[in-house]
Formats: C-alpha cells, structure tokens, sequence
C-alpha cells in the first residue's frame, strides 16, 4: 500500500488545505505529521521557523513513506510568510482566552474549509508547537479557530494526532467525493459470497427440523412450535450467507449421519 | 491540566470500552495509546501477549501523564482470555478479505458501542499489531469490524493514531453528556465582552459617517449612500463586540483629531 523505498506516490486531489506547522520542535512529530496528512488525503505542508532547522532525517524516518509530502515541504521565517498567498486561516487551539474569534468544532471546521476549498479559495490550517501552542499575534492573524471536542480533564494531544483529527474531518467532509463511495455507517460485507435469500434459508430450515424430528429433539409437541420459532428467530438474526448455509447444511447432515451410525453400532 | 508527576487523575466516567491492544510491539506505542485514550474519556486497557513485556517503562514516558490507564492496565495471554467478560467485541481493521462480517464507519460504530454501553453491557475494541494487523483467528471473534473512511492510497495508519479516532468518535458519540455542553459547528467566542447591540453598532456608524463628512471623504453626494451602505455591510459582517466597538470608537476619534490638529499645524 505504502511504498517504503522511495515513498508513497501522494498526489494532491484538487484543491485542498495547507497544514502549517508553527515554530514545530520534534522532527519525529513533523514525519508523524505528514503520516496522518497522506491518511486524510492533505498534501501541503509549510514549517514556520522549525527549530531545529530544515530539513531533518528524522521526520523522513517516522513518516512511514509519506516522503513526498516532505519532500515538497516549504520554510517561512514566520506566520505572516507562511500564509501570504492564502485567502482563509484555521487555528486549532485547544482553550484560548482573551480574545475574541469564531469557534469550530473540527467537524464544522472541516465542513467550512471544504465549501471554500470549492470555490478556489486557498485555506491554511495553523498548528502550534509542542507544550506552548500559538501565540497571540498567531492566533490575531486567523480567520477561526478550531476546538476538538475531547476529555476537557485530559486536552494534552500530541502534535501528529491534532493534525490526524483535522485530516480523518478533512476526508470525511468530501463524503462521495475522491471517487470513494459514501460508506454507509453499518453494512454486511460478504466478499465472494452472497447473503442468502429467504429460500436458500427455508430450505436449511427444513433440512434442520427434519433431522430435529429424527432424533427427537421436537418430540414434545406443544413446545414444538415455539422451538421452531425461537431456532428461526436465531437463523434470521445473522443475516446468513449462501457459503454458510453450506457449511450448516454439512453441518446438521454429519451430526445426523454421526448419531445415525452410533445408533447402528450401538444396535450391533 | 495533566500532572507530569504521578499523573492526571483520570476516572472513568460511566461505562466505557475497553481498548485491547493484541500483541503490541513497541512501548513507546503503548504509552502513547493511553495518552489517546485519555484525550478521548477511554479509560480501560487489555494488553494482549505484548511483545517486549509488561511493564515497560517507555509506555509511561510517551503516555504524557496518562499513568493511571497504564498502571491499570491488565495483561492476558490471548484474545479469549482478554474478552471472556466482555458481551460484544469491535475490531479495527483497514480492509479485511473473504470474511464475512458487518463492517461499521468509525462514526457509526461509536454510535453503536455508545448504545450497547448505555444498555450497561460490557464493550471490547480490538486493534491489531503494528504492521500485521489482527489475524483471521482474531477477527472471528468480534461481533463487526470498524473501518476507519481515510485515503486508500494511504492506508498504513499508526497504532495511536487508530486508537485516537476511536476515542474522537466515542467522545463526540457522547454529545450532551458527560456534564459537557454541545457544542455548535460555530460559534463566536467572545471571552470577557458582549457581542454589541444593533444600537451600538449604529451609534458607532453615526459616529464614523460624521467624521467622513467632515474631512470630506463622503463629498460625492450622488454616491454617498453606497458608500455608507458598503461601510456597514463590513461593520456589520464579523459580529462586532461592545470592547471592539470602543476600540473603533478610540480609532475615529484620534484619526480625525490628528487631521484637525494637522490642518492647524498646516494652517499656522
């Protein structure tokens, strides 16, 4: 999936955000980031001022093959650089006071970001460094900023996974775009097989009750019914598949033919 | 926010899953899950065959403070065991083949895992080694698969990042709850000050529109009052507060006090 020597082959699809990294510490963490970038389909990353300079080994190694993403990685001496060409400015920011600005969910975020990436417009996404976060003058040059709803008692994220939340949003927002069909939130995958048809699963059930009446097991006729019933009930409940109902079927005909020649070795 | 000595004092709240890391390879991934965990109001961890051993001193040094889930976190010999008290068990796997199997969004398995755990059933999340993943024994034990929507292209996902849209998703499941308000998609925050009253908004504009009719700005009769309607098309856009308002007040004022104190420089 991911091409260890060399990189994954990342290309941008359309028209998608700039994650900045503001005066970021770890190497380690700029490769986490560009991980979770290629996850959520975000291509463009910019450094303000990294403080151990550009580039670093390190973040090509712990960004599991999303090199091209560094390789193409930009450096800015500040936040006015970093976004000059840009029309709109996130902010994730955990808990800011004093100021006055539009909170987004990440969620919300993601949506307001994908309708003005629509319309052409270039969007920067802002993330503090590690510990201090944003500063003031960072924070005053963006349009919104971004809250993650997480355990308030425990707001300490990791660099990389504030960017992961935002990119796994981002992928969501284009829900039946990239080509990708919408995933619906529960559904049965059946891979080479088919889930069975009503018939396919009355045919099991008379084979079942068959062999049930044989050996006696639904001897007791008033309770017959509802024993059928409840063995239904339980048949239905899976959603069976024709390969299953295949193996059920071999299932009930060995027991059967097991307990048939125990009954004739046990007569002999 | 998070005690670096001893810990944050993180207690469940409620019932919650439990998150059973099968056959974890590095420390550093185990710290930095229950750090995840912690971000997300996770509070209880299985570890499942680990491979260097339990304890490991690294976990606690990339949990950022997480130690309460690591000290009490329980470690089993297989999936079985780590299970057997559990009523319904999820697994997280990118794209497993010729199983049959319900395969959940990341979103809607946590609507499901929040129903079963309100039901005061108990919960399990299974995530595979890195690399590997879970194997077929694995899988055959979990009621449905979570599959997380990200970049086919990009597939190969860290194991606290896994764990981290896991917690996002169940935090965000619990909207409303946890004593936590709900937040909106957006919302304007505003701190210390009061968003202003459409009065004070006008009496600002009756303010600012003198002071261009003095210094002439506004001469152009005809096109006078769109321009005064373009100016409070902007002052009305970004929800103005009553601690800007002064401010903008403040900002007329001086401005047109320096051109009056200039004209009588210029004049004498």
């Amino acid at each position: 999936m991911t091409g260890r020597d060399g990189g994954a082959d990342l290309s941008p699809i359309g028209n998608s955000p700039v994650v900045v990294l503001v005066r970021p510490q770890l190497a380690e963490n700029i490769g986490a980031v560009a991980r979770a970038m290629a996850n959520g389909g975000l291509f463009h990353l910019r450094l303000v001022a990294p403080r151990d300079g550009w580039p670093q080994e390190r973040a090509w190694r712990s960004a599991s093959g999303a090199d091209r993403i560094l390789d193409a990685a930009t450096v800015h001496p500040d936040v006015d650089d970093a976004v000059s060409d840009l029309h709109r400015v996130f902010a994730t920011c955990p808990r800011p006071r004093h100021i006055v600005k539009p909170i987004l969910t990440a969620r919300g975020g993601a949506a307001e970001i994908r309708e003005i990436s629509r319309r052409g417009l270039g969007v920067g996404l802002l993330f503090g460094p590690e510990r201090a976060g944003l500063d003031n003058d960072d924070m005053a040059r963006t349009d919104a900023l971004i809250r993650y709803p997480l355990n308030p008692d425990f707001s300490s994220l990791n660099l990389a996974q504030a960017v992961m939340i935002m990119a796994y949003e981002w992928w969501l927002s284009a829900a039946g775009e990239n080509g990708e069909e919408e995933i619906p939130a529960r559904v049965l995958m059946t891979n080479e097989t088919q889930v069975a048809t009503k018939g396919e699963l009355g045919n099991f059930m008379t084979h079942l009750v068959r062999e049930l009446d044989a050996c006696g097991f639904l001897r007791n006729m008033p309770k017959r019914p509802g024993m059928v019933r409840n063995l239904w009930h339980f048949f239905e409940r899976g959603e069976v598949t024709q390969q299953e109902l295949r193996t059920l079927h071999g299932v009930v005909t060995e027991l059967a033919l097991g307990r048939r020649l125990r009954g004739r070795d046990e007569a002999s």
